[in-house]
C-alpha cells in the first residue's frame, strides 16, 4: 500500500531512473513506460530526452500524447532538437508543429533545412498556424516581431463582457496562457487591455468599453530589439506585451517565459565575450567545438603578446645592463589588464541599463580620470614601496616601475572606458570590450610606456 | 487642436521635460505638475525621481496619490529610496507600506536603521499587512522565504467557483496580480491550483475539487535558493510559484516579476566578479565608492605580480647572458591568464545550467583534458614559429618558449576546471575563479615553469 502523500517537491533525473527507462525501451513496454513518466511535466521528459540516443527518444515521444510531444519538442535546445527531429518525416514533424505555439514553431522550423521546412508548412492540417508560421518568418530572430507569438486573445471594443468569455472559451485550446484580453477597433487598432480578474469580477453583460483600461497600456513596435522588450517588460513587471506595427495595429505578443530566455542568453552570451569564447558552446558540446570556439583569442592573445616581445626585444641591452626592469614586466601587464576590465565593465553595465538620463560622454570622462587617478596614485605608492623591497636600493628603477605603473593605470581606465562606447555605437556587442581584446592591448600600451619610461630614466 | 492619437510609445525622460517639471516644483505649481505626471506609469515617475533631489522628490511624490506613490516607491533602486526615505518620517513611510505588496515592504523597512523599522511596523494601520511583514523578515533576502509575498487568493478545496469569484472580489485590492488561485484543505496544505481561465470557462456553480488541476503544481520550501526558484520557474514557464512549508502548507507565492529581477542581479553579479569589481557598484555611484571597489583585486593582482616579480628576480644572471628571455614573460602570463578564464567559464556556466545529469569530476577531466592538449598543441607550434621570427636562431630559446606554453596550456585548463569546482563546493560563487583570481593564480605558475624550463634548457 502506497500512502498517498502530496509531492511538491520537483522531479529530479536519477541515473537509476534512467537506466529502467532505457531497458524499458529495450523491452518496447509500452505500457510500463507510459505509466512511469505519464505524471510528469513535459520540461521533465525533455530532461530525459537529453540523455537518450536518436532513436530512444523517438520511440519514447512517440508513444505520447501528440500535445505532451509537443511540448516536449518546444523545450529541447536548438542543438539537441536539431539532432532529434533528424530521425522524423516532415509528416511527422507537421503533426507537432500543428499545435504549438507560432513562435516556438518558428523556432523549430528555422532550424530545419529548407526543403523540410517547406514540406511541414504545406502538410501542416491548421491552415491558420500555416499563415501565422508564414508571416512571423519574415522577422529577425531578436527582434519583438522574432519574439512574439499570435496566439492571443483580442475582442473588439464595441463588444460585451460576455461575448469576450465566448471568445476565450472558443479560444482555449490554442491560447494556452491568458493573462489579459485585448482591445481593438474595426481596424484592429490596439486601444487596450482587460484582464482577466477584470472579467471575472466584471457584471457579464457590461461592455467592454466600460471595463478596459485604456491608459494602461505598453506595446512595442515588431523591430524593437530584445532588449528593449527586455527592458519595458522588467520596468512595467509585465507578464505580456502586445507587438503593433506602425498604424497601431496589434499583430501579436511576447510572453515573458520567452523574455527570460532572452535575458538568460544575453547574460550567457556576454560572459562569453568576457571570457573569450567566440562561439556560444557548452561543456558538453563536442571536443571540436570546444577547441574551436577558444582558438581565435588564444592565438590573438598570443599576437599581441609576441608584439609586446617585439617591443622589449629592442630593449635587449637595457635589460642585460639592469635584469631587474623585466621582473617588473608582469606588473605592468597585468595591472594594466586588470584596470582595464575593471573600467570597462562599468561602463558595459551602464550602458545596459536605460533608466534615468544619458550621461554626456564629457561628464563621464571627468568623472573616470577622478577614479582612475585615485587609483593610479594609490597603485604607484603601493609599487613604490614593494619594488623597494624586492630590489633594495635601487631607487631610480623603483622610480621608474611607480610612474610606469601610474601611467598605465591611467591609460588603461582611458582605454577601457571608450572602447566600449566606440563598440556601441558601432553596434557591436560592448562586451567585447571586456574580454581579452582590452588586456591585450592595454598589455603592449604598458609595456611600450614602460619601456620608454625606462629608456628616459635608467 | 491636439489630434488625439493613441499613443504606443514608451515614455522617455528627456532634459527639456525634467527642467519643466524642476521649475513647477520651484514655483509650487501643483495642478500643472499632476497634469504632467498623471498619466505616467509609477514606473517613469520613478525615472523622473531619480534625477531630482531630496526635497523635490519628496514635494513631486506628496503631490500623488498614496497608491501610486507607495507603487514609485516600490519601484525605487536600495541605494536612492535609502536616501529619499530619510525625508520622511515614521508615519509617512507607515502610510505606504501600508499598501505595498508585502515582500516589497518587507525589502524597503530592510533597508531602514532598526528604530525606524519597529516605528513603521508598529504604526501601520492594516494589521494584517504587520503580521505578513513581521513574517516574512524572518527569511533571508535571497532565499524563497524572502522574495515571496504572502498576497495571493487561496480557496478551500470544498468550496465552489462561485465563492472563488467572492474570494477574488474581496481580495481584488490587496491582490494585484492573479494568475491563479491556490486550492488547499482544511490545514492548509496546497493541493493544486485553479488558473484564471479556468474559473471564467466553469459554471459558477461548480465545486472546486472538480475544475482544479492537482497534478500541476510545482512548488518550492521557504529555503530553497534564489537560483532553485529561478531555475524552476524558467524550466515550467511559471508566472508564479507557490512557498510551502516542509508540511506542505501554502505560505506565500513568489511572482514571475520579482524573479527577473533576481536573473538580472545575479548575472550582474556574475560579470562584476569576472572583472574584479569588489562590490555592487555603478556608473552613477560615487568616486570614492567606486575606487573603493576597484582597489582590492587592483591591489590584489599587484601583490601576485610582485611574487612574480620574485621568482624572476632570480633569474636576473640568466636574463643577464640572455636578454631575449624576458621578451615573452608577456606571452606565458598572459596566455595562462587567458585558457585560465576560458576553462573557468565553461565550468561556472555549466554549474549553473542544472538540466540533464551532473557530469562526473572524471568525465569532466578527461575532456578537459584532450581539449587542453589539442589547443596546448596547437599553441606551441604558433609559438615555436613566431618566436623563431623574432629572435632568429635561437633555437633553443624558441623550444623553450615553446614547452613552457604547453605546460602553461595545460596547467592554466587544469587550476581553471578545479578552481570553480572547489568554490562552489565551499558554497562560494564559482564566478570568482573567472576573475583576477585564476589569472594571477595562473601568471604566477606560468612563471615558474617557464623560468625552470629555462633554467634546465639554457
Amino acid at each position: 500500500m502506497e500512502e498517498i502523500n502530496v509531492q511538491h517537491l520537483p522531479f529530479e533525473l536519477t541515473k537509476e531512473f534512467l537506466e529502467e527507462i532505457r531497458q524499458l525501451i529495450i523491452d518496447q513496454a509500452k505500457d510500463e513506460i507510459i505509466a512511469k513518466i505519464e505524471d510528469l511535466f513535459p520540461a521533465d521528459i525533455t530532461s530525459i530526452l537529453y540523455e537518450l540516443n536518436g532513436d530512444e527518444s523517438k520511440y519514447l515521444v512517440q508513444l505520447l500524447d501528440t500535445k505532451i510531444a509537443a511540448a516536449i519538442i518546444s523545450a529541447l535546445d536548438t542543438d539537441d532538437r536539431k539532432k532529434f527531429l533528424k530521425n522524423f518525416t516532415s509528416k511527422e514533424i507537421s503533426a507537432y508543429i500543428n499545435i504549438v505555439d507560432s513562435d516556438d514553431a518558428v523556432d523549430i522550423l528555422n532550424e530545419q533545412p529548407v526543403r523540410i521546412r517547406e514540406e511541414v508548412i504545406a502538410l501542416l492540417k491548421d491552415r491558420e498556424q500555416a499563415r501565422f508560421i508564414i508571416d512571423l518568418m519574415h522577422y529577425d530572430e531578436d527582434c519583438a516581431g522574432g519574439l512574439m507569438q499570435k496566439e492571443l486573445i483580442k475582442i473588439n471594443v464595441t463588444q460585451t463582457v460576455t461575448e469576450c468569455v465566448e471568445e476565450i472559451r472558443r479560444q482555449a485550446e490554442d491560447v494556452e496562457k491568458v493573462f489579459s484580453v485585448y482591445v481593438v477597433d474595426d481596424d484592429g487598432i490596439l486601444l487596450g487591455t482587460v484582464s482577466l480578474k477584470k472579467i471575472i469580477l466584471a457584471k457579464r453583460g457590461s461592455k467592454i468599453q466600460d471595463v478596459y483600461e485604456a491608459d494602461e497600456i505598453v506595446s512595442v513596435q515588431t523591430y524593437s530589439t530584445g532588449e528593449e522588450v527586455a527592458d519595458l517588460m522588467q520596468k512595467y513587471d509585465l507578464e505580456a506585451i502586445p507587438v503593433v506595427n506602425i498604424q497601431g495595429r496589434l499583430l501579436g505578443r511576447i510572453t515573458i517565459d520567452d523574455v527570460v530566455d532572452f535575458i538568460t542568453e544575453s547574460a550567457q552570451e556576454d560572459i562569453q565575450v568576457m571570457a573569450g569564447i567566440s562561439e556560444d558552446v557548452e561543456e558538453d558540446d563536442s571536443v571540436w567545438l570546444l577547441v574551436r570556439s577558444r582558438l581565435p583569442w588564444l592565438i590573438g592573445g598570443m599576437v599581441g603578446s609576441f608584439l609586446a616581445a617585439k617591443i622589449i626585444d629592442r630593449f635587449d641591452d637595457t635589460i642585460a645592463l639592469l635584469p631587474a626592469i623585466s621582473a617588473f614586466i608582469p606588473l605592468i601587464g597585468s595591472t594594466g589588464g586588470n584596470v582595464g576590465i575593471q573600467s570597462s565593465s562599468l561602463i558595459v553595465q551602464s550602458l545596459a541599463d536605460k533608466s534615468g538620463l544619458d550621461t554626456t560622454l564629457w561628464k563621464r570622462l571627468q568623472k573616470v580620470f577622478v577614479v582612475a587617478l585615485i587609483n593610479a596614485l594609490i597603485a604607484a605608492i603601493f609599487a613604490f614601496g614593494c619594488s623597494m623591497l624586492i630590489d633594495s636600493g635601487e631607487i631610480m628603477l623603483s622610480i621608474t616601475v611607480s610612474l610606469s605603473l601610474f601611467a598605465v593605470v591611467m591609460l588603461a581606465s582611458l582605454m577601457g572606458t571608450i572602447t566600449p562606447l566606440v563598440l556601441n555605437q558601432l553596434k557591436i556587442n560592448p562586451a567585447v570590450a571586456s574580454g581579452p581584446f582590452i588586456t591585450t592591448t592595454n598589455d603592449i600600451l604598458g609595456y611600450g610606456v614602460y619601456f620608454m619610461i625606462v629608456y628616459f630614466l635608467l
